[in-house]
């Protein structure tokens, strides 16, 4: 079979990096177009990237469909709001689209406008768009012409809270989703906040219960709850580089222990190959999964405090971003859905 | 006045050589006595710890009463259960102490046992001993005989904790603290968890909820409640060296806002010297407290999950350890309770 | 044709637990037999490193050579001295003997014994072994026996040398080698230099002038040059996990600059797959070899001081170890040379 | 006696906010105005830097003379080029001037203009100014009208260099000095360089033997050796943030030994404050002088291959910068020399 023709807007930032990276060793796809805004326009990518000096050199084009003529599927790596009008145009020209943005993660235009204080120009086409948390939404992924892929707070998060919210085990108004990041997840745009000198030996929490992946998370816990829910989510910035972790707690709506809870989230994700469940006791940590597009997760309860305790860790950049994205190309396309992402965790 | 004689033993771990740097600059304090474990014990002070070349060379003693005669105050900075045997004898040769380990935190000698899985075997100065939260019982410390310095967690924890919890604002069964300290509060003892290659570009959780700690916030919290409570308690180790974040998550029990809470927090600590609420919107950060007394403390409301946030940080080091028993003994000895801790925090 | 069949003894540390993420994912070998020492005999390979987690779970078995009964090759990731007493158990079992510790490296056995100060009690053998550091003696590697694999800084130095020895170029008594290495470099052995704590934010020389890495570089150096030949040799430890960077200083023998260097430098390196020499004007980073097995060289010439500079980079536990030991087995065993060793640099 | 009025140019970034935390604790000096760039103009210290909130609150004013009307002193810690036209209308309004930028450090015109592409437009106070390395021209600081504060880099490599050089014991031709710095001597200006991704876990020389900071060392070390001489000067950036490292080779021009060396060391700084000279076979580290004045060195000699070796650290915002000019201020004005100087290293 022919390899897929791969396009890669957005292509000079850390996601669209990633994305080469795994996809220059995917045995079923090709890059053929990167993409870029005006400030690497034109450069070519060793030189931008001097690290992927073993990938065939490549120019970088304007973000246009021109610019893309044939690919198969374009991934869009590109900031905020810039999918939105490039998505159109893409699909015109034949492509399926992948967008690692948020643009089409969010079913409610309105909500889009709150949270990201833009009109959102293509609405007919949310309704299409399938959110790609591969692990729950696998079914609607083949074929599908657009794939909203899911920011890495919220995929993070909503692996770990999925078997409970299935079963019906946790009461909706105690979800309380305390996440850690890398830094790497800022992206490359400079700011004070990811200055190397204020953020090494420094800690702190960043936008609490007002972060733009705060409705996403509730989009889907609410789809998953069954009905209409919020949750309080606040983020920390951690001084590394990669690396997600997201501590989860929930009040029981009935009498469990934690043997029960890890039964039902080990069959719950039992025939996932990027998702592991750890023995009781157990506990993930973000090394384990540094390069790849695996999920670890280990569920407990407290009985002192009844409450239920999730802890989940995702490579932001990989399961948190292009890993998945490349993931969903794998279904999209009917590849073998590991193709391309078995690589094993660089530790120490 | 003549200088307080001061004795610290455990004097080569971290907190040991962190009393050393804080009480070599202060006023009315002299340190007269080192004491420690086998391991360094004949040592010469400079020889251990290379950065105190400036302050007059000591050697090690062992650590018994005999090597501290004429003390004023022992800072006992010992593993856990040391303190036990040592606080009698310091007693009976006229000193006071001021424990920073955990041997006489908890009121009741069971708890104790339990969590130590030592038995205790000074239960009659328990009662007397003072729990050193400076802020929340300085009443008690004037001529106290023995202070119980609070553990790194319980400050940040307590401090964030008591305005809502003296106010009755906050349900009881619904304290979540989700905690992050940097690496030195582990110690100076190896591990595989505090080897560089193991820690750096690392994060995880440990002991959830079933830390050491959780009986001493719990012991204090139904107390400033009035009524037994328990909470919810994860640790995380953060790849940096000091500082401690609590990020801590409740329900209100009536109708509150930010600028209620705000208002309630600054009129809390409005003469306190070492804790700063800040303005709403503002946010804590760890550096902001880099090698200082400080507690910084933010709080908000969030009304789309009815939850009072609170953000505290301090430098584990200090305010979670040496520093808070140096504040304790400038009250003990009325002192002015800023001796010896006016630095301003190392930025960046 | 069949799979090579592998083992691997020290298989526990970071370096064996480096070949084992190379290995797993080689077309054309297949790991077998994990050995260690007493600590982890008869441990899970899971249960120790839980990253590995994709990998065919493994037992630990004792280290001897009936453990690995009809391996083709077994791998010595041990500590310096037990490569003596093992070597002649394997090579009479039949396996070839890939060695990763120094202990077949110095070809002079006195050399050997006064460096580590322990007597070799296999010098018939040190002739027998390849010293493998591929580039330089690659013709002497298809069925070799036992291979000595190079140490990470003789790799690091060496490469950068060669071109200027084999030219003639550098002043011999000139020499200067300024290395720097990330801290994964020690191994997973506990020690103070190696805690958290004591090692991230700062900065060391180490083993000044009299590291055993010396005379490996000198016996390798004067091959090259043709005479015996001393050099100046500092490592610094540098708090961060993987990444080695030497900086390396001579006098020209005769008049040069960095055009002329650069082009000698790119024709003495232009068939390698895995050294890479950068256009005048750039530099190499770690961050751009990170996890791969490539090395990166540039070279300068500075008129004002009248000196050839040199930096090279390389990640010390691939290049510097495992993934030079299986690039050597490639060569070894006449498969491709790039394979398992495909994978690109993981950035940021 | 009245305390001295200071003024501080340029008191956003950080060796500005370092200047203003070590001139707080100063017995004899008061802030009195500080002085910034458009961007920060106006704008509150504390809302800046809120790590200074126990500092009195001051207004940022722009950077003019007339806003330190009556200071004694005003520190500049400007980006290269402001102090030229600032220094005339400080010196005229009677301030005395501190400039902890390049501006006056090189005595020759042309040299400055080659090496900052910027004409020297006050050549007459160039003869003027002091070159304030402390220990080397205590002399002619009382009373000077201005100060030119060295560069980090030249503190650490002339400190280590200088009692060689005086002692005529340095081949001239063979110095090299490989040095390494955290990552705050970029300050705080945005740069993909200092971006925190790109330089954790990194490790790159930059600027190699054209660094600004060489005409300034060649300046110095030719005063030293009393002929003019040239070094190779090669900068390296290590992922941390402050501290300071300089490893430098040289050739003797007789037979020595670390014990003679060590000797000449020692006498030669024996009355120093802030210059420690080690032991025969101590190493300095960074970590020892974290947050202080002081500079760390240690000498050894190479038999094999005939080469002195000196190591030297320092704190780049400390001695390399902030703490040296309030070292000079205390000199110019007479204070004793510690003063405000006297803060411990915050180890771990």
């Amino acid at each position: 079979m022919d390899k897929i023709k791969v396009g890669i807007a957005g292509a000079a930032g850390y996601t669209g990096c990633e994305l080469i990276r795994l996809l220059a060793n995917h045995p079923g796809a090709e890059i053929t177009w990167l993409m870029t805004g005006k400030t690497n326009e034109g450069k070519r990518l060793h030189e931008v990237f001097p690290h992927l000096r073993g990938v065939p050199e490549r120019v970088f084009q304007p973000m246009e469909p021109s610019s893309a003529q044939g690919a198969d599927v374009v991934f869009l790596a590109t900031p905020h709001g810039v999918a939105l009008s490039l998505v159109p145009g893409f699909l015109e020209a034949g492509c399926r689209v992948i967008d690692v943005s948020a643009d089409f993660r969010l079913k409610d235009p309105k909500t889009y406008e709150e949270w990201y204080q833009k009109k959102h120009t293509a609405p007919d086409l949310l309704e299409e768009a399938v959110y790609g948390l591969t692990e729950l939404n696998r079914a609607g992924l083949p074929g599908a012409r657009i794939v909203a892929n899911p920011g890495c707070y919220p995929t993070a998060s909503i692996l770990a809270l999925a078997p409970v919210l299935r079963e019906g085990l946790g009461h909706l108004d105690s979800i309380v989703i305390d996440a850690k990041s890398g830094v790497s997840g800022a992206g490359r745009s400079l700011s004070l906040r990811t200055h190397f000198s204020e953020t090494t030996e420094d800690l702190q929490a960043y936008s609490p219960v007002r972060h733009r992946h705060v409705p996403e998370i509730e989009q889907e816990v609410s789809l998953l709850a069954g009905r209409k829910t919020s949750v309080t989510f606040v983020p920390h910035l951690i001084p590394m580089v990669r690396g997600m972790l997201a501590t989860i707690y929930c009040k029981p709506t009935r009498v469990v222990d934690t043997k029960e809870l890890t039964d039902i989230y080990k069959a719950f994700y039992d025939q996932e190959p990027f998702v592991d469940v750890l023995t009781a006791g157990e506990l993930p940590r973000t090394k384990n999964v540094w390069g790849t597009n695996r999920c670890e997760i280990a569920v407990q309860f407290d009985p002192r405090s009844s409450t239920i305790l999730v802890v989940s860790v995702i490579d932001n950049l990989v399961k948190g971003a292009s890993g998945q994205a490349v993931q969903n190309m794998n279904v999209v396309f009917e590849l073998p859905e590991r193709s391309g992402l078995e690589s094993i965790a660089l530790y120490p």
